[in-house]
């Protein structure tokens, strides 16, 4: 049914995807928060299975990523989303809808692509959650990322009881 | 009353400012989520009521764009914002508070009038709501927009059951 | 108890900082929201004590900033964040727990360090509420901050009805 997320593993299993189990935070803060219903994940960067970030992944969209490869990075981004709510969770199938991601794209000077890099992510989550999955987004190009990066994203969910 | 926001296409109409019907956007994401009682809207840009951004609203404040016209732009954006509002929820009449507002400017290096750019967009959804336009924001300078936008915001409002 | 945040002014006190009471917004916004149980603090600039920014925590990070200066500046930050909230709760004990932290560096070019910057904003949080303090976080370098301050900390907490 295209507006329950309850099949999250089943939809990217077809795509040939596995929800990632990240690695905990190494400062004072979590991958994710619990409130009632809301769900805050932490801003994720494009770790690949490996737990690596590839060189590919790595500089500025526009200059040293193409697009492309930008937009591969924010898939990975959303993956590991879904990878720290179900460790925040236990069950991915708690997850009702996919509120707001904030996506952030280090952009190389006059590079206004951001919406088609950040579609990388969206699209992942669509792709999980089905009709669920659509959300609020903000969507912006920043100087620098953490390690590096060239994407970040973060995620807001809504969580069954 | 000073702290209800029930009349607000009122209080747009007597500035000559109408609500804009936004586009929907051309992802996977949509113009706002609903949850509870909480309405997130996506970051908007500057489109003006041909649903057009303009030139004077493109480009880095402090270089391309002056203060003046991104705080102008930034106005644009807040209406938007309500138009995005007024498609989730049919009725603005059932926006209760706006509770946080998110502005990103793109910034020339060494602009750091911010604050001024997005008090564009906290004036409108003041004079939209009143009082209960008052929110807590969050104002950054960034490296790159969407399409070149000068400015984009995003809000959460609390909403009537 | 460390799930409890009752004595966040003790705790505070135990390291020798003070929660300040902060300025009020100078704009049409405010310094922080409540809506049920959610908090949504504004995001703050690391004005001292005695209300000035200090010349050590302007400029970029990387280049005018020392990445120490700036861990010192995000910690200013997030003390500005509790003040903000003491302000719009009466007493700080309401607060239950930090959900998401916004975290925004001014950084140079190449300066890729910033979850070592927010880890100041982050500890302080913690020390401040203990384990409820830890959070979902999102850490970007951005282009430009308001006045040129080098960090700026935005926050939302779950509080006590």
């Amino acid at each position: 049914m295209p507006n329950q997320a309850s099949d999250i593993v089943a939809r990217l299993a077809a795509l040939g995807l596995a929800v990632p189990e990240p690695a905990a935070p190494v400062a004072n803060y979590v991958g994710a928060t619990l409130s009632g219903a809301l769900l805050f994940v932490s801003g994720q960067l494009p770790f690949g299975a490996d737990g690596a970030l590839g060189a590919a992944h790595r500089g500025k969209v526009g200059a040293d990523v193409t697009p492309e490869a930008a937009q591969a990075a924010a898939r990975l981004c959303a993956l590991n989303v879904l990878g720290q709510a179900q460790l925040a969770l236990g069950d991915l199938r708690r997850l009702k809808r996919c509120l707001r991601v904030g996506g952030f794209v280090a952009a190389a000077p006059g590079f206004v692509g951001v919406p088609g890099v950040v579609n990388g992510a969206s699209d992942l989550i669509v792709a999980a959650l089905g009709e669920a999955g659509r959300h609020a987004r903000a969507a912006v190009g920043v100087a620098e990322l953490p390690l590096g990066a060239c994407v970040e994203i973060e995620a807001t969910f809504e969580v069954a009881a």
